[in-house]
């Protein structure tokens, strides 16, 4: 095995459960470890602001197990974790907005639930391996960039705040309790199945679908930094920690293989769609008081610990995303 | 008025909300707050298990507020925030056993309860001013001491990550609504009305126990560092960043003027006592492994913007600690 690079072998005939599989990420895990011949099963609820989409996995949807049910849904979590290998956790509240106008659900869904998740491991399979998705938002407006691991956590939002709570409780519980958990802090993710309605995900999702339509696409400001992951290398670092047992106990941050300004990725995004039109605006008021600046990752940790690197150029990635959106509009808007 | 020192004058007829208020730090900030003029509404559930005592209070009960009330009533705040101009927030689960064998209810405690005082605020009170007691219990186990406000936040209990999140959402509030919010990071403070009946709050609240009934304590391993703050010390930081609007945002360690090893304590204390055994211990394995080994903080940042500083010495708030339990030792096991 390549360092860094997961196997069929370490998850042929294994367990594996995904929380959010049906969302963006969890639906190409779910796709990757069905292939790989893992016995997959998917909790998504399917909330329509969030990222479940049943599309996401109909190729292979007669091969895996789709439970439809909520994180915060204590009574079913008890047989749905029982027997599993892996855990990879990634339902959660990720509307920034949203956090603000309804903070309690937010609390709800990325902080209790997660602890009841956490117990139920502890209670009920103390053996699982569990990777959870954590967030860049936690780290708020950057004090410095590149951000490695080591800055400082002063959340500009709610979800920020119970993200981090999130992400805290699998690390202690694989301090305290030996439930071997790792968290990875995603920057923008981006590709197939993300969410273009609107910008909960990611921004980038409202400019693919407005260059697809022959629209005009907003961009607030212009000179922020971004780092951005295509969406194959994100699942290569959830598989890359799930086999990997330096990973325990561990967060690390993901990170691209660019640095861009959002100006540069409109006309990236305009030059490979071969055409489309970037407004250019200031930040709403709601907006600007969360802006958080410039922001890229360090991702040194996770390269040194377990080898993980992005490998997909940003303009490769949004071809690629351009096509499937192109092919398959209909079924995200 | 004296930098770091507060005065009658900032409280004199002002509405004061305390929650925690029957509790060890809240009832002195009571009792100084209805002596300077103030009119002081305390809120305290009253849980065995938490600091809320009655007795702590019977001096100047008749010119307080008493509401038994739990804050994770959120029907009752409407109306107990609604026109209060400074809230003392300091009501919370502080055990750490506790928070481990019950993590859901520390959360509803530390967490969600901190979040609807906040959004009560915001909705009908935005103008109040509110002080958060926090925990250097946030800190987890140091990676260098005196611990400054930029060391890194790895809670190595629930309790911790909770906290952590609850003055997270205080600082949160004050940056995107402006509603005036400051943390203090408490490190061990000792005094009068402090819980001596089992550890929820210190272990020397146990070592005073003894001591006084001439019983032998236990020192757990007995060469771990640690700071302490006088409760008198403690209250006047309340005051102080209640009074000056340099706070706003801020979250501030306190700290003592000595850093002294357990066994240094031990010593201390018996002196003071006039007499005492000390017993030393290996760690129990369930405290073993949320042990932080040392502890003591740099309060330079407290002191540079509001002129904070310990001023009690450790022999002197011992002593004064002894005598007040010789008196009253009956109204607190």
């Amino acid at each position: 095995m390549t360092e860094g690079q997961s196997s069929h072998r370490d998850f042929a005939g294994k367990r594996v459960l995904i929380t959010g599989g049906l969302g963006f990420i969890g639906s190409h895990l779910a796709g990757r470890l069905v292939d790989w011949g893992a016995d997959v099963t998917v909790v998504d609820s399917l909330i329509p602001e969030y990222g479940g989409n049943l599309f996401n996995v109909s190729k292979f949807a007669d091969r895996i197990r789709i439970n439809i049910s909520d994180v915060r849904d204590e009574h079913g979590l008890r047989y749905l974790i029982g027997g599993q290998d892996f855990l990879f956790n990634l339902a959660g509240q990720t509307g920034h907005m949203d956090s603000m106008k309804d903070p309690e659900t937010d609390l709800e869904i990325n902080g209790r639930a997660q602890l009841a998740i956490l117990e139920t491991c502890r209670k009920f399979n103390p053996e699982i391996k569990i990777v959870f998705a954590s967030t860049r938002q936690i780290y708020g407006r950057p004090q410095y960039v590149p951000v490695d691991e080591k800055h400082l956590v002063r959340p500009v939002d709610v979800n920020g705040i119970n993200k981090a709570a999130g992400e805290a409780y699998h690390i202690l519980y694989n301090d305290v309790y030996g439930i071997r958990a790792c968290a990875l802090r995603l920057t923008n993710t981006y590709g197939p199945h993300m969410r273009i309605c609107d910008a909960r995900q990611t921004f980038l999702g409202i400019w693919i679908r407005q260059v697809i339509r022959g629209e005009p696409f907003e961009v607030w400001e212009g000179s922020q930094l971004r780092d951005f992951t295509y969406v194959d290398d994100a699942v290569e670092a959830f598989l890359a920690c799930a086999s990997d047992e330096n990973a325990n106990g561990r967060t690390f941050n993901l990170g691209g293989l660019e640095v861009i300004s959002l100006h540069d990725l409109a006309s990236l995004l305009i030059k490979v769609n071969g055409g489309g039109v970037a407004e250019t605006r200031s930040f709403p008021p709601e907006r600007k008081r969360i802006d958080i600046g410039d922001y890229y990752a360090d991702f040194t940790a996770i390269r040194t610990a377990i080898g993980w690197e992005p490998r997909v150029p940003l303009e490769v990635g949004l071809a690629r995303t351009l096509e499937f959106y192109r092919q398959n509009l209909d079924k995200y808007v």
